[in-house]
């Protein structure tokens, strides 16, 4: 078992990776202060590790939450069916929420941490590969709303993540893809040396050797939690880990949530980022062509879906988060393993960007 | 104008109080830094001073949202309308909330600044005695859920809360009423000498003097602020300002949302704790005449509604945030001015309590 440590003062905590923690009651018994446990799960999770879970939670008060499953309904009526859960069984300020499953179940439990009774423990038990490198460590939660993704919610840290590589065995091939894209993400922002493993060793992520994954995954958490240690409520540099985010939530909103899985969202819009990015000189046609190229043989789309033009783009990126004083800011690669967060680039190469995309699918 | 200070480290910030203040541009000057400002009131507020707001917002980019008026609003589902206006008018992550109006407005316009793109500032501007005096200080913010009062929430701080006397000119008799209820509990956790200074100056409050209401505002804000600075997130101390307020949840849960004000059921709690600490000997029945006297004069009720017997009680007291283990936390008064939090008195003194109120009605 591998332990890493999210540095935020007395917000910090550790990150356990290995095979089999799932069912591991020490883990539990060591960030679980409370009597009272909810389980937050969904149903195509539950079936499959909640038995295991509720086991190695021996000893506590549990109870379930089981969510339907899919981005489509991280939603603020499916995030109260948490509360009901919760007042229901009569859980108090002191219990802990537990979230297993993928990114969805850990925004909305997350969230539901941060707000019931005005907050209440929770813990990361991430079943998928997306959550395992990304969206379990960090503490952003939250749920979507029609307008926008993730527009509602919160900073709060767990009290510890404890990813079971075991998990990923009933993982189908395209969610697994999807948390490629994530694992890219990293190499390309600030780890080339991270970028040129995974040009080495996609094959074998893809056969899910468990040396492989087991080291994408540490490494993976290990540069996330540099970034939001030094940056935990996105002020700066944290903003450089939404690479491809931006072009990939107009895509998820614009299609519709669940249609593309957020990690094909991201991996197209890293793309586009990277076609802007060379467009402005800041990174090379060959470099353009290696990110592209890793991103193919992850199984993960380049290209937007038709029907998303250049103004569909334009009107759904308005509402993101990094807009500032109504300028869009985005996050481009400089080359191979740096970029930068800034408004400071030419509208008209954005629009070139997007009409591009437009033309090849024609 | 007078100005004190909730010192709460790098999330202090100042109240002001005094006549006139909402329509003083430099105030919100000094504490928006931002360009859009979504203001947040209701139908009977907006009519009397958005305007006056409006106007002293100039040169800001300014939205309103008029949310429906009453307890019975402060929903998940009527929060979700803050949201729609905030994505319709593409309000960014650096923009302000100004909360216009009462506990409701302020409570629910709070917590959607907590969550609105996972946190922007926001300005508490009340315009009730319950929430000048109460409600807009110390951070807390949420919705209800049908099982149980502000379940849902966030401790989140405004960057200064902006008191201006004179809206409580339009205030009706029966809502000014409700927030004396609150003023008077600060006399009996850890105030005698308000007391005493309610019992004088009782009269003075209900005709509306304004030196009477400016001074029990500002010396219960003083208190609050006290309490809140020594513990934010009531680990401790600051449970004690929940005095009277598990009794009052319980009727205003169990009656249904709206049918008695807030500072109502409130009043009614205090009178039930400290017929409680009463019978549990730690508080004389001259002590407990003088509270019940004082509510009275007030125009306050001192006796929860009929059908509310001991079981109603029971029952929806059990989901209270002070409930710890299984075991019923309340705030009970030692004697005038003093206060504790307590899960160690005899439950059968509690049925005795309720029964006992249950018998006055037959």
């Amino acid at each position: 078992m591998q332990a890493l440590q999210v540095d935020l003062g007395e917000r910090s905590y550790p990150i356990y990776i290995g095979s089999g923690l799932l069912g591991q009651t020490e883990l539990y018994r060591r960030h679980i202060s409370s009597r009272q446990v909810m389980v937050v799960s969904n149903e195509t999770v539950a079936p499959l590790y909640l038995p295991r879970l509720s086991e190695a939670l021996e000893g506590f008060e549990t109870a379930s939450v089981i969510l339907p499953d899919g981005e489509r309904y991280k939603t603020l009526e499916v995030w109260q069916q948490i509360f009901d859960a919760l007042l229901s069984e009569r859980f108090n300020r002191q219990c802990t929420i537990v979230a297993l499953g993928g990114g969805v179940v850990g925004d909305m439990a997350g969230f539901a941490a941060a707000c019931y009774q005005r907050g209440v423990h929770f813990l990361q038990v991430p079943t998928t590969l997306l959550a395992q490198v990304d969206s379990s460590v960090g503490g952003k939660t939250g749920v979507n709303h029609p307008a926008g993704k993730n527009m509602i919610g919160a900073f709060y840290q767990p009290r510890c993540v404890i990813i079971d590589i075991g998990t990923l065995d009933t993982l189908d091939d395209r969610q697994l893809s999807a948390g490629i894209a994530e694992v890219i993400k990293y190499g390309l922002i600030d780890d080339p040396e991270f970028f040129f493993w995974l040009e080495a060793h996609m094959d074998a992520l893809l056969q899910r050797d468990p040396a492989a994954l087991s080291y994408a995954i540490e490494r993976s958490c290990r540069d996330k939690a540099q970034v939001v240690a030094a940056d935990e409520r996105e002020a700066g540099r944290r903003a450089l880990l939404n690479l491809g985010h931006t072009f990939g939530h107009a895509i998820e909103t614009g299609v519709g949530y669940g249609e593309w899985l957020h990690g094909e969202a991201v991996a197209t819009g890293i793309c586009m980022a990277m076609d802007l990015s060379h467009r402005l000189g800041w990174a090379s046609g060959q470099d353009l062509q290696r990110v592209i190229e890793l991103i193919q043989r992850a199984r993960l789309p380049v290209a937007p879906p038709q029907g998303m033009d250049r103004e569909s783009f334009l009107q759904l990126m308005a509402v993101d988060k990094k807009v500032l004083d109504g300028r869009l800011r985005l996050v481009l690669p400089d080359g191979l393993g740096n970029a930068r967060v800034t408004d400071a680039f030419d509208p008209a190469k954005l629009k070139e960007t997007l009409d591009g995309y437009g033309r090849e699918q024609d």
